[in-house]
């Protein structure tokens, strides 16, 4: 989806001896190899609007406008380096995230059924063919109006155990949807139902609890997993809101450092659509909430 | 909205000495003071679907079945104590939630000119009267059948000076959806545009800056007031999506604490829909996560 | 040792529900019963020498003249209660302190077989008895005198497993340091041999290992059961220093609010020495910090 | 002090741009250049008496027994290295550590006066030259004799505003404290008066306040310049205890990893004592325990 070639080769600079995990801090370093700093030469002395530009100068009355820095979702490679660890630990855990939506293009997928190969099928990271061959088209079509696209990522974790999360501030859910909304771009979270369950009743919403031979379960799932902030033993189900991306090759009205009015267009290879991308971000900050948790879990329990 | 009636009486345990702070931590005691622990004697066997109940068992080994313990919403009482000394901490500050939607019925609010007299002027807490009058009769309704309701409530943060956040995990908006989320019955949370902003390109949706007589502001906000994770000046806007109350007094599906398929069907004061009380909890939220940030970004950048 | 008499009745505010922790947090509360303000009013516009009045104030911009508030060793009960509580989750670990030191006068204590019956037969808790009779008679001259005493309590954690500490910051004897400095009073910590371990070589200070029956174990204890921050499975060795109680009834040059040089001589019921009551707070903290451990080795190796 | 050769020198990943630290986390590496992991092979199936091997098996189950992973002191570079930025953060405040004692050889130094370029002055970074040309000549005894020597390390921080720590849990002194004791070696901990100050009674302890030109001072500095766990303006003084280095090139008694009986006799280039290079160490957690609080201070109290 992006013309940028990252290798993205990961450097283990400590925490690994012998092929093992040793105990103490496993650091990874993964260092830029593809970037073109000039291509930020423009955005020298302007704010992109909806980006972290000015927010950043705001904050620290200084900013690296040659890429953004921390800004940059390529900040996000550490997320999913620490997130193949953590899987690790969740051996008997299987995470599986999708593009659901892009604009209004949706698709309809059974989050107890899909697979990783159905994900990895296509290029837009949705296993739905139809629908991602649609979705395809409209980033397409964006990129060449120079214009960018959002949409909704979903992901299940299924086999995660009943008993994980830490009421009442640290339940499994409100640490799931901080961990969501740290990531570049997301602005929206639901669990289970989400916003569309408000719509219902309770007796049309709660969860049936029945005897599924000898294990507790429950016959449909509107609670993603989760109840009164702690895993019940069913799939955990969340889905993140992704704006279009704030970078468009598009002349926008904005000021500059010194607070006048001003345009501003990008140039670079900015994606028109992260959504794809979002993926093994999404998987990697739910595996790495999951452990978490079930350290935390197992300190406390036993 | 709701039988229960509590008096709420705070003591000041510490922290406060002459009327003034101490910096000390100050520690704040409320009493439940019209408990009713035998209502909840047919609930010591058996879980309430979408309850806490068989979460807290899972988890612990041992549940307070008798009101919920830590289940119970009364625990938020806490968090507003709290949250009125964050207040004073963010005296600029002013905060006010309301209940936009319950189930289908939707209030159309100008979170730039809402005010907490418009919101408190009637018991469903929705600034707009005759939607407010359509929302407490369809209230009314679940309580005569039973059931209950979700909704939705928004809340603003206006006068949040630009800087408060802390990329790239304590963003703002990821600390306000990890306190949202915490609230009991919580299933959703949006900054600023949110799902709905998903719909739209990224010429559409940026926020466009200009010199706003010498302050930098944007046109637009469907940033919610948050860029790269940090405020930028402008309105925080969130919205919190609660699912409707898992305590029914229908009969429902179940099982009891040996695993054996049963039924359920709770009596007592149970709130037919959590929305109305929710809102000075989410307006609390708002403002514990904005006071920890002033004083975080007071410390890093002076 | 002391005038004041406090029954320390503990409310149980949360957390217990039958007899049985819930696994949510527990809240004791435990209120003062005798305190008498008025005897502090000579100190409300005048600092006490090397107490806390000073500092607050500086810090704060305010404090509370009227017993000190938190600089009260008072505070020290709530953690005596946690202490309580951190016991029950070592329940194969054994912890035992002592007065070791009352200015010079010093005791020889096994720290192998020194029991708490023999620390508690005595006001001082002193379990050498000749010893104890020679402190007893020293503080009660300095209690004539209207001086104060100061002095080393040192304690013991038998049965702590091996493994317990996490390098490089959270090492065993780095939680330990931190917590005994953080009591009232407190101006000095050794772990093992401590400081009089550095007047030896390497070869004399090294605790050789043996196998003792299938158990690594070490012939000497220099190392005070912790090494590379983790513990080794011997018995943790501790001393806390303690400085004489900075409150005494004697005149002293000090300044007033204003910062006007004049003096000070305080009434009231001041400790002469607080070693003996510093013996349960020494535990308690000694508990804490091991039980913590347990939980996080739990939670990180399973 | 000893053979190795590190360049140290120092690859700045993140944080910085156009020489200004970008408010974002700073990441330095500093890789091992001179490391000869072959001299390790001895160690790979014994343990180290007194030494973090045996503990980091009985921990994680897993040692890297070439060259001690997170064991070795290696480590320390890092916190010397972020002691250097921490230092930014402090500009007014001047920290000097200083080898006080190496065995029995004793240097008395003023913290008042005592100099970088005095401590610099000589190798073993003691700033009395006499008794640091003792110190010198019997350290070069203990290498000759295959043995290690301990000692005391003391460093003042002169120019700290009154106002930092933050009672209960963390005062100065207990984050002090634990930084101390965090560092490889470390046995023993004081402030002010430490040990020796429990032999005084109070009034001969207590340090008078006086008005020192407006300025409330005090005339002694047996406190350390911290009083109920907050700086009071005067110089900080501590005292760190570290043992004799464990690897030494003398054969010992240990077992192997079987738990069976042997000797082991280390060879390579271990420090016959680390207090020389304990003195930046030291300094460097001195700067970061006071920065840290330096930035909690402004935050909460502006």
């Amino acid at each position: 989806m992006s013309a940028r070639q990252e290798a993205d080769r990961v450097e283990i600079l400590s925490g690994v001896f012998e092929g093992k995990t040793l105990g103490s801090p496993i650091a990874l370093l993964v260092r830029n190899e593809d970037a073109r700093p000039q291509d930020y030469d423009p955005l020298r002395d302007v704010y992109r609007p909806s980006h972290g530009d000015f927010t950043q100068e705001a904050k620290y009355g200084v900013r690296n406008w040659r890429g953004g820095g921390r800004v940059s979702a390529r900040e996000t490679v550490g997320r999913v380096a620490a997130g193949a660890v953590a899987r690790q630990v969740l051996a008997k855990v299987d995470i599986v995230a999708w593009v659901e939506r892009v604009a209004d293009i949706e698709a309809t997928v059974n989050p107890d059924t899909v697979t990783r190969d159905a994900v990895d099928a296509n290029i837009v990271r949705c296993p739905e063919t139809a629908t991602a061959e649609r979705m395809i088209e409209r980033i397409d079509g964006a990129r060449k109006a120079g214009d960018s696209l959002g949409g909704v990522v979903a992901a299940v974790a299924r086999g995660v155990p009943a008993g994980l999360g830490e009421p009442v501030f640290d339940k499994l859910e409100a640490d799931l949807a901080k961990a969501m909304l740290s990531l570049p771009a997301a602005k929206g979270f639901e669990i289970g139902s989400g916003f569309a369950g408000t719509l219902l009743t309770g007796s049309q919403h709660n969860d049936p609890f029945y005897d599924a031979g000898g294990r507790v379960r429950t016959r449909s799932n509107r609670s993603g997993g989760v109840q009164g902030g702690i895993s019940n033993g069913e799939d955990i189900l969340v889905r993140v809101a992704f704006k279009p991306t704030a970078t468009i090759l598009r002349e926008q009205q904005t000021v500059d450092e010194d607070g006048h009015d001003t345009t501003i267009k990008a140039r670079g290879r900015h994606d028109p659509c992260v959504l794809p991308r979002a993926i093994p971000i999404v998987e990697a900050m739910l595996a790495l909430v999951l452990a978490d948790h079930f350290l935390r879990q197992r300190g406390q329990c036993g």
